[in-house]
């Protein structure tokens, strides 16, 4: 079989190179550079050029090179019964995990509070710490292993999502909780799925109903975030600060806001960067899978959107 | 009985309280308004004045009011055949534990970087981590929760203490092995109890010894860190960074090089603090073990320091 990766700007030929070995049946081509686009079978994708899969008219599945697959499920060329496969990847949890847990750390023990006193050789010991409780949105493979992590080093921690769930070992609150969800807790870690009904999430209606003072940690995507409301909920004094990864527009331009902001701290969406020595043999073991028609592996539910 | 707490500059009033309420038949004094000295059967201490011991002539056994031991130790007139107790606190633990954790993610996940490159509005996606491998002198309540958490998130880590241990479940290195463990490490803890052996134990030697890039995190007492050497392993690279929260002078004098150092993270001994809540019911207890002829519980031990 055939198949083609369309990941502008990303170095991709060591997924070339994986797949090929794993199977030797499948051949892989790199975009722009495909012979015949009628010959594709599968495309792996990475914020792929918008109206470019109207050529692939033969595609038996398509498979997201990340964990999110927003970027597939928002092209109206994709067909609504092709199936949309994503990967799992243990580094990219294990990455993901420890920055929102030094997100969560740095609040907890007024990291800033103590880099500030530094500079002005401040000896103040007072308030060593700021107790935190900490809720989770979104209890998938990434935000369930943030919940694990956290329950196990001792902290009070409460988890929410969209579906009702069975045997979860903290508060967890669902669907239309999610005003009694925030009142429980003063650290907000947004790691959901970018869904239609997740979009925007984070907007003024949200932040009011925040404790006062809750941190925020958006780890998922920028469009989570309504941008203009959480500057405005820094102001009001509702969220005391903000420790960013994603933003509506990326790279974010140099007049935004958030740069100078001194209770935003941010990163260039580099909280978890695909390992394709984890994903790669996944998507490889979906080709296989594929040409011995067996069910393909990480099949995403396109009714809820992952 | 009549105990008395030497802790000046401390607000010990609700030691007082819970040692009372615990047992009707204590009676706590607190220095300087001491009656009859001779009458006194316990000293709970916490950086003592030197020499004030001598006057105490009846002394059952000694507490520290926190997990170390040193200042006791290290006065030449408490007798060698006198009991000493210490305290141990969950709480305390929760806070070294997380405060450490706090800093090996800050330096594995580039926060200093991030945070310069936010100030330049720097948008650089590139190494968005460092590779840690984490080495924990001293393996006691407080080293061993920290390796346990460390472990329990995923990171490789090893463990050295004084003494050999078995049936521990990670690398462990002990005695003369110190440059062993050093070679395997590059991120080095200091949760070691201060003794004979250990003080002065980070010098050049050590430094040495170490992996080049090797990060520092002392929480344990300011004379395990020889200082001036600490400075010059910054400036020959052999140690990239350092999180340090106790100092050979509390406060730290004004004209320290470490509040300017850009490498060196500071905080002004408050990484964990003993809780009264958890410690004085633990003293109480001692005291009614004491009235009752049961063992004390926590006595350390003079041969080993801690």
């Amino acid at each position: 079989m055939k198949v083609a990766i369309i990941a502008p700007g990303r170095n991709v030929a060591v997924w070339k190179k994986i797949i090929e070995q794993h199977n030797q049946m499948v051949q892989v081509e790199i975009y722009p550079d495909i012979s015949h686009r009628d010959d594709i079978e599968m495309v792996m994708l990475w914020q792929h050029p918008s109206g470019i899969l109207k050529d692939f008219k033969n595609l038996k599945f398509i498979s997201s090179m990340g964990a999110g697959v927003d970027h597939i499920l928002k092209d109206p060329d994709v067909s609504s019964d092709i199936p949309i496969t994503r990967v799992k990847d243990d580094q990219l949890t294990f990455s993901m995990t420890n920055y929102v847990i030094m997100g969560i750390l740095n609040h907890h023990r007024r990291l800033n509070h103590f880099a500030d006193n530094k500079k002005n050789k401040n000896w103040d010991m007072t308030m060593p710490e700021v107790d935190v409780k900490i809720g989770v949105m979104g209890v998938g493979e990434l935000g369930g292993d943030v919940l694990d992590k956290l329950k196990y080093m001792g902290f009070r921690v409460a988890g929410y999502g969209y579906s009702k769930k069975a045997s979860i070992p903290y508060p967890y609150y669902y669907g239309d909780q999610l005003a009694d969800f925030l009142r429980q807790v003063n650290v907000v870690v947004c790691l959901l799925p970018l869904t239609p009904k997740t979009e925007g999430i984070m907007d003024n209606k949200f932040f009011e109903q925040c404790q006062t003072g809750t941190y925020i940690i958006n780890v998922a995507r920028g469009k989570h975030l309504v941008e203009e409301d959480l500057m405005e909920a820094l102001v009001s004094g509702k969220i005391s600060g903000a420790l960013l990864d994603v933003y509506r527009k990326e790279p974010l331009p140099e007049t935004h806001p958030f740069w100078e902001h001194p209770a935003i701290m941010m990163t260039p969406h580099i909280a978890s960067v695909t390992n394709p020595e984890a994903a790669a043999p996944q998507i490889a073991e979906n080709c296989s899978r594929f040409l011995a028609n067996k069910p393909l592996n990480n099949i995403i539910d396109r009714n809820k959107g992952y």
